[in-house]
C-alpha cells in the first residue's frame, strides 16, 4: 500500500476557490488519428477532408480524446502524488472548440467545493472544474467532477 | 462527403422512449492495463495488488476506459452508419460498479428526448441515456448525452 501520509496532495491541501494550472500538452495529427482509431473512429476524427464536411470544419480530436488528455494531465500534474480514492462520476462535460493538430492545451483546475464523506469519515470529496485552454486563450473543453481523497490525518493515523 | 441519405440512422429514425441494445464487448486484464498506461496510470488501474488497497478492491478499469468502450461500441453499433454531426457535451457520467478482467459489457441506449435545432433546421438533437451492463446484470456505467443528427429529408434534398 502506498504511504498516503507522504503524498503531497491530501484532502486538506485543496482550497475552495483556488485555481491551479497543472499541465500543458501539444497534440499532433497522428495523436488525433491514433486516439480516434482506437476509440472513436468517426470520419472527422480520422481525416482532414472528411472533417471539412462536418461542423468541425477539418480534422479535429474526438471529444473523448480531450477528456483523456485532461485525465492524463491530472495524473501527471497532481493525482499520482495524492491520496486519491477515485471518483463516483462526472457532473458535466462541455466540448466548446475543436482541438486541431498543433494545438497546445494548458490545463487548470478550480476547487468549486469540498466536504467530508458522511459514510466514510477518513475520506473527503473535492468538487473540481477542469478546463483545457488552447494557445489562443480559448476554452476547448471543461469537466466538472468530484474526486475522493483520503484525509491526511487519517493516512497518518494508519501508519 | 458521405451520402447522408443512404445511411441507416438519421434524426427521424430515433424514437422517443425506445431502448436498443447496440454492442457487446469482453475486457481482458491487458486491455485494462493498456488503457490505463495511456490515459489514466493510477495504481488501481495498473495492478491487482495496488487495487486491493483502494475502494475498487482489485485491478479495475479506469472510468474513462468504460466510457471509451461505450464510445467505440456506439460507433460500431450505429453511429458510423448514421447522419451524426457530433455532440456538444455530456450531461452526466456515473461509474457504478468496477469493470474487472473477464467482464462482458452489454451496451444499450434509451432515447430520452429529441428535438429540432432552432438555429440549424437541417439538424436535430437526440438525447440518449447510454448504459453498460455486465454479465451479472449490474449496470457498470451510464452516460447521458445529446448527439446531433442531420434530418433525412435535409440529406436527401442535398443530393
Amino acid at each position: 500500500m502506498p504511504d498516503l501520509a507522504a503524498t503531497r496532495f491530501a484532502f486538506e491541501d485543496f482550497v475552495k476557490g483556488e485555481t491551479i494550472e497543472f499541465h500543458t500538452v501539444t497534440v499532433t495529427a497522428d495523436d488525433i488519428i491514433d486516439f480516434a482509431a482506437d476509440w472513436d473512429p468517426q470520419p472527422m476524427h480520422l481525416d482532414e477532408e472528411a472533417g471539412r464536411a462536418t461542423p468541425l470544419g477539418g480534422l479535429a480530436a474526438s471529444g473523448w480524446h480531450m477528456i483523456c488528455l485532461i485525465m492524463r494531465g491530472m495524473c501527471e500534474g497532481f493525482l499520482l502524488d495524492s491520496t486519491s480514492q477515485g471518483s463516483p462520476g462526472v457532473d458535466e462535460v462541455n466540448w466548446l472548440k475543436p482541438l486541431r493538430p498543433g494545438d497546445t492545451l494548458t490545463m487548470r483546475y478550480t476547487v468549486l467545493d469540498k466536504r467530508m464523506s458522511r459514510s466514510r469519515p477518513h475520506i473527503g470529496l473535492v468538487h473540481f472544474l477542469f478546463e483545457a485552454i488552447n494557445q489562443r486563450g480559448e476554452t476547448v473543453a471543461t469537466i466538472r467532477n468530484p474526486i475522493m481523497f483520503a484525509r491526511r490525518e487519517a493516512a497518518e493515523a494508519a501508519r
